[in-house]
């Protein structure tokens, strides 16, 4: 059976991610599933200064290598090992290291711009949208970027509004059309998480029999 | 185990009682499930006219007989039979022929005010919103009116505009807040009755095993 891709969109603090580590700690307990964040696949930016990194618009699907995204994809339902690359905040470019991932029968796959680039929505069998209120985002995000991030609410709000907002209007919440369920209010929605988690593990029991 | 109440709720013709129909049938499979549809308690008119009947704003959370549904799934719950109302839509009033219901480990509970009404709303253990385009669902209205029911254009849309689609908004929309998942396009999107399906048989599997 070809592993099985789920992707899990939505905006920006919405709780996706909460939402796919819930998902995949259920599904854990009863066999191998992949996790894989599209943040790890932005582009390498070697040739850029990091004063000229930190202004890159992150918030654009153009900002993500697709091409080896893809490939990776293709090598997983192959049943082949990939070295995911992942993506270091501080330098705002890809890191050094490499993760080896071997294929699981499920791929969950997360990240807000996953049903906005098209090559890679095409590649999701079962598309999840995590919808929370554009307000309520805002102050997740607000907070979490005072508390982890250390910075002002001045220049939260600036970011905000001149990438986050627009790019999420015009990127991520069309691409809520794609999504084959809507999950409001992301991680503190429990039944949602446990209804999809009763899905993936069901996908990886039949995959155990085989 | 107490049997589960997976309440499915959305607009007129949003594609509910396919979603509904389809994954009682992709259930049944595995055991019993009961079905059960809030149109069927609608209130006894037996004291207005037919003429009067014809008039009643049947889109509005009072038109139904809460308080026997209400004591009906209580029944089921705790392993009791019922003998549940029919509704016949000639006379616009409740028929004569009620049917029994012997209790099951999951009851789908479905009709545009499931979440409207909040008695009910506090029964339903899953909450399952089937959320299509207004535009498109009134389409599908036209549709279903002129063809089953032999109904005029204009009268359609005199309907839509003076009740269906006011009570809508004051009642039906509002009430996709209380959703665990939202299903865009209902009957169409395969991919998300088959994971309540699969969340359902894990139910009933389950109660077979107890």
């Amino acid at each position: 059976m070809k592993p099985v891709i789920i992707g899990i969109a939505g905006g920006t603090a919405s709780g996706k991610t909460t939402v796919a580590k819930r998902i995949y700690e259920n599904a854990s307990k009863h066999g191998r599933v992949n996790m894989i964040r599209l943040d790890d696949y932005y582009k390498r930016l070697d040739h850029l200064t990091l004063e000229e990194r930190k202004k890159v618009n992150y918030d654009h699907p153009t900002s993500y290598d697709v091409e080896l995204l893809v490939e990776h994809l293709r090598m997983l339902q192959n049943g082949m090992s990939i070295n995911k690359p992942t993506y270091d905040f501080v330098i705002h470019n890809r890191s050094e290291i490499s993760e080896r991932i071997d294929a699981a029968p499920v791929i969950i796959l997360e990240g807000i711009m996953t049903f906005a680039i098209p090559e890679i929505n095409d590649m999701c069998d079962i598309k999840i949208y995590v919808d929370t209120a554009d307000d309520i985002r805002f102050i997740r995000r607000l907070k979490r970027d005072i508390t982890d991030r250390g910075r002002s609410v001045e220049s939260v709000i600036d970011q905000y509004l001149t990438t986050v907002r627009p790019m999420h209007l015009l990127f991520v919440e069309p691409s809520k059309k794609y999504a084959n369920i809507i999950i409001p209010e992301g991680g503190h929605n429990q039944t949602a998480i446990d209804l999809v988690s009763t899905k993936i593990i069901d996908l990886i029991l039949k995959a155990n029999e085989e």
